[in-house]
């Protein structure tokens, strides 16, 4: 039996028994409300996945539609192969616009604003949504990746890791070409970034999962040299003139020579 | 009579003839295929919307959800009313997750996601998407914005300009305050940003209407700055270390000193 949280059985229906979790029983409330049958309430049901069957099919789903597609349809396809709608019927092909940190353009990388997407339509507030993504976002700067390793690899190679000390895709494959030797744009460059983008679809659903499940704790926070930055930049601060909580120092690298 | 473009009634159903060009007449047909009744065909049908009428209900959506929902949701909710589903159930609440340059990270503007995310739905190749998305992040990092001003200000002052040089949200905000002398955070801020949000969606439906027409031609261009890096960095080039399109000195500003 999948779980289905108190607050996303009771948050958008607040007529469902507390008893009633399975995602079935959401679907037939939902359907028996007069007038609601084509529209869906919010946020969607999240039942739990098997992370590791998640990151393979994200992986090979890759090849499909890039990176934010990677993350993101494997874990709508799933709930819709289980479920069928709202899931079957929503429109997964839209997530490519995420390839190359959005349309090539080489900003947030894709693989984490397909994370951010799913995290939005599986929650209801606006503080959890940014626990979540926060947690996501730091697991993705601080840590080597890619740690997947798939069974049958589309290029069957050994992948360097690297830290990415950044969430924009171009740093991060910049970073990755450093510490590899591999050029940008290049065959083990796009299997790195399948690879990483598996990863990122497996640490997605173990959040969710542990959101689900009532047992999500952050694990990852700011680094000191982020917190000194923004102790005089964020909100409340002597300039207040900044905000955000990217590392600083990936862009930022000048500052240790004239930075007071 | 609004028009869908050819390629959108032709690409996804391929038994349309073309003289057929209401999104109603490709509903029918849709709805005629087997098994077709609830998976909608991608991509979405786009039919003309003001873009003036888009930008106030942008600007005021974003007291509901924010940048990234501010642009999203007043597109959908207007096709939604014209043609009904399958808009009607697009979870917009979803794209609330780009609060803050995604989650409150300070990345990508929530603004051009959103817009992203609306072009990456109603166009079918990735060769579109990509000359969209580029025409519109280029437009907004070289432009001097907001532009918009309300009938019914939320803060009724006078919001300066700024030219962002950059997609990246923290980056954008902190222009502004450089220029303004506000502080990240603070009601003329928060102002600024709905009014440049309204901006970004003004211009995402003159680039879709366009797009419809048959009239699309991108009108910026990449500063001969980012020409000049992207002539060592990119594909194919001496070092080929990095991707992407963004403007390169807001980030890498001591390059001018000791880079060859």
């Amino acid at each position: 039996m999948k779980n289905v949280t108190r607050r996303q059985v009771l948050g958008p229906l607040g007529i469902v028994a507390g008893s009633c979790v399975l995602s079935s029983c959401l679907s037939k409330n939902l359907a028996s409300v007069p007038g609601k049958e084509k529209k869906t309430d919010f946020p969607w049901a999240y039942t739990e996945l098997d992370p590791d069957i998640t990151a393979e099919k994200t992986y090979y789903d890759c090849e499909k539609g890039h990176c934010m597609y990677g993350v993101f349809a494997p874990v709508i396809s799933q709930l819709a192969e289980e479920h069928g709608e709202p899931y079957k019927s929503f429109p997964v092909d839209m997530m490519r616009y995420g390839v190359g940190g959005t349309a090539g353009s080489g900003s947030l990388c894709g693989s984490l604003n397909g994370a951010a997407a799913l995290i939005g339509l599986f929650t209801k507030t606006e503080e959890q949504m940014k626990q979540m993504v926060g947690e996501l976002f730091l697991w993705y700067e601080q840590t080597e990746l890619p740690v997947y390793v798939p069974n049958k690899p589309i290029l069957d190679i050994e992948i360097p890791k690297s830290v990415s000390n950044s969430v924009l895709c171009h740093v991060s494959a910049t970073m990755w070409c450093k510490v590899s030797g591999h050029k940008a744009f290049s065959k083990p460059q796009k299997e790195r970034c399948k690879r990483l983008t598996a990863d990122t679809a497996k640490k997605t659903v173990e959040i969710l999962n542990s959101y689900l499940n009532d047992r999500f704790a952050p694990a990852y926070g700011l680094s000191q040299e982020v917190k000194e930055c923004k102790s005089c930049h964020t909100k409340g601060s002597e300039k207040s003139d900044s905000r955000g909580r990217m590392n600083c120092s990936s862009c930022h690298f000048s500052l240790a020579s004239n930075h007071p």
